[in-house]
């Protein structure tokens, strides 16, 4: 059965890794050349900084849960004996993925603020609206949003699954202490 | 020793509901006059739906750690007796201190997100900056978000107990199996 949650957390995170790429690609990618007052202007997502954030935090989610992909398919993590070295390593890796999907929930949060405001614009501060001259663009960075938030939530699935893989290793009557037996 | 983790978790909730309201307090009171072409504005926290949603969700957050406060000091909770309709309490417990610590951490994030486009403006947009007119708002605002953040470890702090407390109830052989002793 423990080999089962292994498997179950290598699936999320391969899917967790596709998303991620898929996200920092459309975020990537995504250009539109407009014309607007006498020049050509191309936006793309180094315009707002927040994107180019979303582009880098993803990414590097993206390799963590790759590497962490080699860790499980080498399955001697789920071996009986957590105890010792390992078990330092095993709460490295809870604390590690937690960082990892508040980091990439944080920049997708941010960047989906920075699109709000590029759609709605502020009117008490004269900025204006953006979408409606570049609306392809805006479209694409809405779905590369919904793909962040998709492996978010991957992602949040994974740190549940560590916790649950390092709490149980817990006694129940004793605080931290180490159980012996089932 | 059970009673010493309620009792950090209790510490910890007032902690958090004390951080919310004084982040929500800095948030909300916050405003600024400044004579600006021809008229008076007053900056606050309305003009920006980034902070008037971190206001709500603050709050909401900070409502909800009272509550959950209330349950705590009944200590009724960390009876040995956790199985049956207890447990999917607990569950529901774990889910909802997931839940509240990323919503209010990305609610924080979209604030600060909007709060760095306030001081950096966006050239490319032509988005002006705002904070050279409304220094002491900005600082204001710049320390409300100080203590979202801080509000938001103590409160994954709090969701970490949560899930300390609900995984070591299942058993280290089989998945899913509650344990029986120790």
């Amino acid at each position: 059965m423990k080999h089962g949650t292994a498997k179950t957390e290598a699936f999320l995170r391969l899917c967790a890794v596709l998303v991620l790429v898929l996200t920092a690609c459309l975020v990537g990618f995504d250009s539109q050349t407009k014309y607007v007052i006498f020049v050509y202007r191309k936006a793309t997502f180094r315009d707002l900084k927040a994107l180019l954030v979303l582009v880098y935090v993803v990414s590097v989610a993206a390799g963590y849960n790759l590497l962490q992909l080699g860790k499980c398919s080498k399955s001697a993590w789920y071996k009986e004996n957590l105890k010792g070295s390992n078990l330092y390593v095993a709460w490295l890796c809870f604390l590690l993925d937690q960082v990892a999907v508040y980091v990439t929930f944080g920049a997708n949060s941010a960047a989906l603020e920075a699109s709000v405001l590029a759609i709605k614009g502020a009117q008490d501060f004269q900025w204006m609206k953006l979408c409606n001259k570049y609306t392809r663009f805006c479209f694409q960075i809405g779905g590369a949003l919904a793909c962040g938030y998709v492996a978010c939530i991957l992602m949040a699935w994974i740190s549940l699954i560590s916790a649950f893989n390092l709490f149980r290793l817990y006694s129940l009557k004793q605080f931290l202490l180490l159980k012996t037996r089932g």
